[in-house]
């Protein structure tokens, strides 16, 4: 007979995925629950942190409607056709590459939104309400981008 | 004589509560602080996550005026009477319950705020500062709300 | 031949600085770099949490004319000019200090900013994107600022 005994553990991974439009929002619950899953934590927590500026994690409902309606209200916090001086590549001095894009509102669009979510497990399940879904939102596609995934918590193994 | 040795902590809690208004801040600094004071963990954190998608977590100061200062920040974001297609019913094709409300502008405003806080525990006191205060944001009330809470670090047992 | 095993890490340090405009974007970024490498954790997190309600913690591009951009952005959704009920101190019964500052606006700002960020160590080192620095934000400065870091994870000491 086995006695599982409790572990800490802690593991990183790294996702890569490649958005297609400027806008969307890109669904990682089922990648995220694998993850936990495979981890064997069974109280803990997990934090997805997007490794772009132009990006951003947030948990909402995915109703394809409401998608929608999101992408209007980070229009309308931070119009692509505005004027910001980030796209200023006269007057910019520092942090200009070859393939630099005009994307002043996708910066300021992440401001406005979370780069990192810290959700929770118990009893080895990632803690979602009924309607929460986990997304990457592309403010600037379409991209290869990249997530950084930690779980930690206590494990049975 | 005891000699008290530092012990791995991870513990979950959910707490349930009901709101009273569309808009409400619920303070729930001190029951985290129970919380905190009970897990016995003397360095590490907590994360306070919201189990729905129409309200957040926020950290700020909790006087009464600068609380309808939000709300009216908060409607001029994502006004209530502006049109959501969240809220078309008849267009819309998924995630539609009997008890469908219309709640395009609560989804939005949601979006703005954060979904989850993760606050330090230093010296086994919840780190916050003279003016802080963690609320859960109703932005869909009245109803039943449920905050998932797991506080992780080293104690002394 | 010395052999290393894993080990629990978990520290907070608290971090005093002084602002100097109303609004400012200060970079931490080196400061947790560093507190990363001395707490030898080779695979945990690092939470960065502000302590005051009108400030902020974000991860953005630290480009100059971007910042100045972010300024334009907050300004916008909570100007500075606009009256605020929190600042209205006939009608306000409490958390009145001797030194009131006439600050709604910046208390609004703050409410759509995280006051917290979240982010991974892999491998030894701060998870940040190219383009990634963290920032506390000052949203009524100058003023003396305090920030609490908490560092956990895996190590090998």
């Amino acid at each position: 007979m086995e006695t599982l005994t409790p572990t800490s553990t802690c593991s990183h991974t790294r996702v890569g995925l490649t958005t297609s439009k400027p806008t969307e929002f890109i669904d990682l619950t089922a990648r995220i629950e694998a993850l936990v899953a495979d981890s064997g934590v069974d109280v803990g927590f997990v934090n997805i942190q997007t490794l772009h500026t132009t990006t951003a994690i947030v948990v909402n409902e995915g109703e394809p409607l409401l998608l929608g309606d999101f992408t209007a209200l980070l229009e309308q916090a931070a119009p692509r056709d505005r004027r910001y001086r980030h796209d200023d590549l006269i007057a910019r001095t520092v942090n200009i590459t070859a393939e630099e894009r005009v994307n002043g509102h996708a910066h300021c669009r992440a401001l406005l939104l979370p780069s990192s979510a810290c959700l929770n497990i118990s009893a080895g399940t990632l803690m979602l309400g009924t309607w929460q879904r986990v997304f990457l939102v592309e403010l600037d596609g379409p991209r290869v981008r990249h997530v950084s995934i930690l779980i930690a918590g206590e494990g049975r193994r």
